[in-house]
């Protein structure tokens, strides 16, 4: 992972800005020989894609993804997969009244300070749009994955807690996440959830939200000593994405209650499978998948651009104050499903081929 | 990052087990001409070594490093700087009756599933004791950013959470972490955790703990979009270290739990100074750093070795128990603090470095 | 380096075939705040194109380059700079009586055994056109360059040998270069190189090139010990450039031939100046500028793709016969001159870079 | 490649100055279960160690390895191993009296620029003493290419132009190479080679030298585009080398007077075997291997340190002279045949892992 690049042995490199010309993607280091279509990644695309409801920034872009490169006849080559999307609902009136003023909560400040210019049109670079680019190389990795692996491969993702509101994770249902506007898998709740969310729209205000992405599937043995730990590489992957403030594998931070006879899973053998009897690890021990479910989760701020007013400086260091136009979700831990999923989706793949490459 | 290096300009590798010859740490990319001695890392070695409280394991070492290369009339002189650490109270005995069983909760069936081969003896490379490499790195970061950034500058780390016990953040005073075994902040509650913590030992079991490193003294602009982000990294860092299973930054998983409203921090001009009205972000503003305290935790689970029998497997795959001698820690926790400070001296430092070459 | 990303601090990822939609370029670690317009991409991108001269390919492609990202109101930002280089005049029919047989002396054979798979229309990915991509990220770094070290930094590059016909060196003169088609320092043979290539060109055959890159104006103390040797790393560089296939720094080859007395270059102050008394060294001492002059060559194989039969096998391991039609350069090494230049513009800066992070 | 680390997948990290306690070598990214003995290195380390004969310097070291991680019960376990080489007979004196003056055609004079500050003592970082602990690495890469590629595998250097003085490469016998003091692979020519640099010893100068590094039974594939082409890699190592100023690719330099007819290797069939008719490439299309012996040759230089008087500077910026007196080589480039060997062994096995991620 340096700057803009992330991986190993499968590695990306995102670029573009919220309202410049497009975004995209190059995917390097992608296995050969693997059919791959643009469609494969549109499904993905499209679930993060904002404006598909009243709880979701009313930005319409269709990112639509086109493949430059690296795929022939319908086949990955082994050569750079360069992506592209376009910016087609960019407005950048928007943002001119916020272009000399430093928004609380946004890398506005930090930006300016580091770099001494910044594109101030939709947070630039700084905006959650450049994550569109990780969806579409998660696909990617998902697809390499499912060719690999085989079916019993399985990522996927859904928002646990929404503000002040938790789900019941024992009713998670992987169907259920798809036929709510909220990723959540526990049907039990979406109705109290949606109010609560159209609450917090009204008021102005925002809320934050924990997202929790299952990998099952998994084979033994992806992971390395010491630098390269499963857990550290997820843990920096997710803790990547914008807002995201806190990361939890298994138990997590909630570990630190447990005692050492309730933490440490029991292993148990039955016929040819070895079988823990709880996950608190979730499912990576020593930095090293165990074979069980791969479980993390993680907390997404809640939306700094809010309509009321906030206290902040502007460029020339006067105090002043700002409430933020522009059109934004009022809970963007929503749209970070499928982002944690294609982070989650690359650092297997990744970890996947280094294993493939030390041990195999 | 890769396998047991850590950095991009600032790179330390790591090597060595726990029951071999020594261990050892060369750090890469050093600036030149910093004043180091082998006191200055002694110091912190010191404070991580076991053996010097109840609360700790007893294997005694003394942990003492020698600078081999790379430090010429008391300065560094840009070149690697390898130390090595004799381990000199290694006990294999102990572990022969668990040389072909794996311990719950540690990582020797993952371990032994993705080599076919592992160094039983302590946990071999899986052991804790790799972290006192660590330590030694982060002693010369931290040289390197007192010469490069002065006074202000500071790392200091304590646990806020023992077990099932918290103290009151509030009355953190970091003279107080020093004077009590359990490097705790806060002063009204050691009692509590002393006769907690015996009853643990005691029970046979362990219990998990929290740590809060906080940072201040740091310029604006450390980190880079945008998978070189300052927490993504941190929180690499903080997940590479042995059973921490949770990282927070800022208000790290609580901030799911606020509004927009109260989480954004607001910006004030107070004559030459810029100060946020609180910290929530914990001094990171889209992945750079905002010139507030960072402040960073994680959660450590609870030690894993522990005198109850648990249910395991053997290496031949049969249903087995395993109860573990030796000498443990009841908190593992508890000497995690100088190496979470030390992680966080060795990002700080790297990503001081890469803010240097790129802005200016 | 890795796959297809160049550098360290200043790194580019290229992607895209010869025949695909377009090719192209992300450059990531770029300064913010320098002055950078598509002008100053093209200049360079117009002196490699193809289909200048009777002497080159005569493929027609403008090579328009367009900056999708990175930066903002004429000014770098310091995020990704994405670059984008439409293929327009790629005639794939040519490609398709060979699609099935394995060019001699190109890399046909090599990927189809690597990837089971390969983009055989005019080469993919295996093209020299790839190197268009370079030129631009060369072009970025010149800029860069050109803004830290000031006006008296110059990177230029020249054929000093073409097939069997060398020049005299001692002739060179910068302004002649871009005078002749052959990019030839030395005016006094460009007749002689004109008629020679012309024989070549209908003899159905082709020939090689030596290229010299000189950089001056070069700060001492750029390069590190001991893998990332400035030399080391323009070595890498320049022989990860199509077709060549040695690379010298200063005496080079020849140096083997010296002796110590001869080879080692003498050093003499005088008033506020370092003169050494020769340069056989080609500026680098112990992997590191020593502020003279870096002087590097490298060869250039002559084009495979030539009109004259030769022998190869097809994809079922038959035995078979090839000449290639298509456009091709009769001298590809004369094109390598940009490509060359921009290959030391990066490296320089990347090490630039990392110089100011370590040891300013 | 990164400062003092070398490899991708297969890593290592050297340390070490030549008049400090010691130097040593981590190497990570071993596959595990390969059987290694401390023997195995030992055989390569004396092969290159100083003292062997009256061509080489006097300096008596033992170079004896010691193998302190990353080995248990005699099989690598695929952690780190940590070597150490203890320098035992270092004679610091000799170099007082130069300690103020920087040594033409070493890197004194750049060291002191860059860092301000260098351990003089017999050229600390800078000495060749450091590539022993390539040597180190290079031996355990071997042992693990001849584990996965089996008998056929086979890596072997030879001094081919000593000074002047050429031999007929044609002559080539891999078992005359260790018969005499130049690892000269043509007998004929060893009584004139063993006059001539007797007579430059005498003389107080001394000369440079060609190797060329063979490697046969390497598969087809390994290599990648486009900046880790396996000649890319092959390049940066062997310039790596001290001393080395010019590095080719098969035909190398040479390759720029061959045509296009000549140049490229034509390909047939025989039974079940694909049989190239030259090998003007190397062994290397395109970046890639494909199949044919792998030749790289590379020029040293002379040794700089002669006995006669040299014009330089000193620390201050005055005029002065220096004759080094000292231990030294006649010809450094003798001894740096094992080292090109461990160097190309390196590059092979970090791409015979790449190349298993990626594409197997």
């Amino acid at each position: 992972m340096s700057f803009n690049t992330f991986g190993k042995m499968f590695r990306f490199t995102t670029w573009g800005e919220s309202h410049g010309p497009a975004i995209g993607c190059v995917v390097d280091g992608c296995p050969p020989n693997i059919a791959l279509s643009q469609k494969d990644i549109q499904i993905d695309m499209n679930r993060r894609r904002p404006g598909k409801s009243k709880f979701t920034s009313q930005r319409k872009e269709s990112d639509k993804v086109e493949i430059l490169s690296g795929v022939f006849q319908g086949k990955t080559t082994g050569t750079p997969i360069s992506m592209i999307i376009y910016n087609t609902d960019a407005r950048s009136r928007d943002y001119e009244s916020i272009k000399d003023k430093f928004r609380p909560g946004h890398a506005d400040y930090t930006y300016f300070k580091k770099y001494g210019i910044r594109d101030y049109r939709g947070g630039g670079r700084q905006s959650a749009r450049e994550t569109a680019s990780r969806v579409a190389a998660g696909a990617i990795a998902k697809k390499v994955l499912q060719n690999k692996i085989g079916k019993k491969f399985k990522v996927i993702g859904a928002v646990i807690q929404l503000g002040l509101l938790g789900c019941n994770v024992k009713n998670w249902k992987d169907k259920e996440i798809q036929k709510n506007p909220f990723f959540c898998p526990d049907k039990s709740v979406i109705k109290l959830w949606e109010k609560y969310l159209l609450g917090v729209r009204k008021s102005g205000s925002s809320c934050g939200a924990m997202i929790e992405i299952r990998a099952s599937g998994i084979p033994i043995g992806l992971g390395a000593p010491i630098y390269s730990k499963l857990d550290a590489d997820i843990a920096a992957a997710l803790m990547s994405i914008n807002a995201v403030k806190g990361v939890n594998i298994g138990s997590g931070m909630y570990s630190a209650l447990l005692s050492g006879l309730e933490n440490s899973d029991e292993i148990r053998r039955k016929g040819k499978k070895t079988l823990f009897q709880s996950n608190n690890a979730g499912g990576i021990l020593g930095g090293i998948s165990s074979g069980q479910d791969i479980i993390a989760s993680f907390a997404v701020k809640p939306t700094s651009s809010i309509l009321l007013n906030r206290k902040t400086i502007n460029k020339k260091g006067k105090n002043t104050e700002i409430s933020v136009k522009g059109r934004h979700d009022p809970c963007v831990g929503i749209r970070a499903v499928p982002i944690g999923e294609a982070m989650m989706n690359c650092v297997l793949l990744d970890h996947y081929l280094m294993n493939k490459a030390q041990c195999k």
